[in-house]
């Protein structure tokens, strides 16, 4: 395992959690959805090692490695632990694989209303054990330098992909469950939500200083369903969640909600993730200092010159303004063709450009 | 050529001219997006025969046969002439082909920025003769019955296609070119616009009665290339079209762009098409009377039962409330696995439930 502990060189870097507070920061926080991945040459090597990305999640000394990887490179404010957002269909017995270039895949997808029915809700404790060591080994390694963000897939993102065995078709098979058996897709995501509420709060215990809900999929919805078969649970979720934990704070991340900010801005949530398409000032009026914001870079930017990176980095930090309250991200994870160096620039840029507030 | 004129019985239907001019109407007008299409028997079989979907396109007679095929079965509001949204980069030389399954793919993507500098504008009356023939056959066919809806992909979308070759990806060579070359996306969008633009005003004079532009991936551009990369070059073509017909109601239908309602509807058009995430009464509070709205059924309810179908409707129909203005269609264009039935039945509940305005 790697041992240069180069983010352990300053004094806690308690920014993410002050500006999900809406605090004043001395300047804007950042992190990147997928900051420990593909991009990264050491994150390849740990990733061929482990032979299956799956291996690579369930041995927590690997998962802590790679989650410290990107923070031995980079000045960034936060760790996120390397995991999958549907580590818990996988405890529910889905078998999930997840091959580079294919996206995830579940073995035994949900076929039937009655398999439904009869899916057992997991033993966390036990069968999700090894993400729970994995965030002990992290908070150990980190030692208080920046705070470890734990997460998990929405209920809605779980059932589309259960039901679906995999990512393609736009999910219709998913969608088409939802109009033609709402009830049995109401048991589902029930489960899911109560399942995901017990994975966060277990994470929480184990360390996790923040949390965020990945609803990568919410934007397929239509305006009622997302209401229905999405915000519903993921408020579930947070109420769970926030009775015994009330000061983690948790980031709910719809890709493609920014037409119901108000709504998801009234789920007890204490910041929204948003993608690229959302404008920061648009989001802001919206929901007012309700709750954090948290993003929004295009990924593919990271394919540009430093100078046009650069330029957009203060386009966005102009947007969002001088008040307190914004987490830097990009709108959706990094892409493994991304070279470091450009990540290198963009957590500089934000650093420099951004002012105390 | 199929000679079932059951549309014609009755009186000229100007509902979807009213309702894009805010007019009151007698009901609330439907047509759908990709309404003569795979999901039809008699569709297939004309597709059988003409071998290639471009072969379709291409010879007006039975560009104008499907064209009038879903009427022939259903009382929709309006007819949209049987074409592609890539007719324009086809004619600039790079070879269109579109295969079920698969979807649009030039033969001759643009590699190279010298590639887009040397880009011949194409000479619309030629090279695009065969759309405009279309149209003529339609006019003469429909006689009057209900209107003709004429179209285009957006320059960022035919620009989009263009660089990429094909739909994958989610278009990284096409943002790419961007961030990275700017002054050339410019000069390709300056071409598409121009190009676009006339080719929208023959369709005019050949006797389109409504425009609409598809913006189909307007949604995947941040907040503030959307304004500079899209949105612009759409302005443009609507000023062009509107200087030689003013009349000439236009449709502006960015898939994914819910962020952006209030600038799209300063674009000039007449109409704004939404995909089905965005609430219609969210919509109407920001974008007022200015412009009508058109949508947004989640295609994928079309797999649901009648029952579903309905009470969808009726919501939607409630949201948007009984002002005119409200034009009803898909959130986008229609699947090919699709039970005609159900468009019955879609297309019989939006007329039974909506009331005059």
């Amino acid at each position: 395992m790697t041992r240069r502990h180069d983010y352990q060189g300053d004094r806690p870097n308690n920014r993410l959690l002050c500006a999900l507070r809406r605090q004043p920061t001395d300047c804007t926080p950042i992190w990147l959805m997928r900051q420990a991945g593909r991009y990264l040459p050491e994150y390849r090597k740990v990733r061929a090692r482990a032979g299956s990305f799956m291996r690579l999640c369930q041995t927590p000394e690997w998962a802590c490695e790679v989650t410290l990887q990107p923070l031995q490179r980079f000045p960034l404010d936060a760790a996120i632990i390397f995991s999958d957002i549907l580590t818990v269909p996988d405890a529910m017995g889905l078998e999930l694989s997840v091959e580079d270039g294919v996206g995830p895949r579940f073995a035994k997808p949900l076929q039937s209303c009655a398999a439904i029915k009869s899916l057992a809700v997991p033993d966390i404790a036990t069968e999700l054990r090894y993400v729970m060591d994995a965030i002990r080994l992290v908070r150990c390694e980190l030692n208080g330098r920046v705070p470890l963000i734990g997460f998990s897939g929405s209920p809605w993102t779980l059932a589309a992909y259960m039901v679906e065995g995999g990512g393609m078709n736009n999910f219709r098979r998913a969608k088409s469950l939802l109009h033609t058996e709402p009830q049995s897709a109401h048991v589902l995501l029930t489960k899911l939500a109560s399942a995901v509420g017990d994975y966060l709060s277990a994470q929480v215990e184990a360390g996790a200083q923040v949390l965020m809900i990945f609803d990568t999929w919410g934007g397929l919805l239509s305006d009622g369903e997302y209401a229905e078969f999405s915000l519903k649970y993921m408020r579930d979720i947070i109420a769970a969640v926030k009775k015994n934990a009330p000061d983690t704070p948790i980031i709910l991340f719809t890709k493609g909600g920014g037409n119901w900010l108000e709504a998801i801005a009234k789920s007890g949530c204490d910041a929204i993730g948003l993608d690229w398409t959302v404008g920061l000032d648009f989001a802001r009026t919206r929901v007012g200092a309700q709750v954090a914001l948290q993003g929004n870079l295009d990924p593919a930017l990271l394919h540009a010159s430093c100078e046009t990176i650069e330029s957009e980095v203060q386009r966005l930090l102009n947007q969002f303004g001088a008040a307190p309250g914004h987490v830097f991200n990009l709108g959706h994870g990094i892409t493994p063709d991304v070279d470091p160096d450009r990540v290198a620039h963009l957590v500089d840029a934000v650093h420099r450009l951004s002012t105390p507030n």
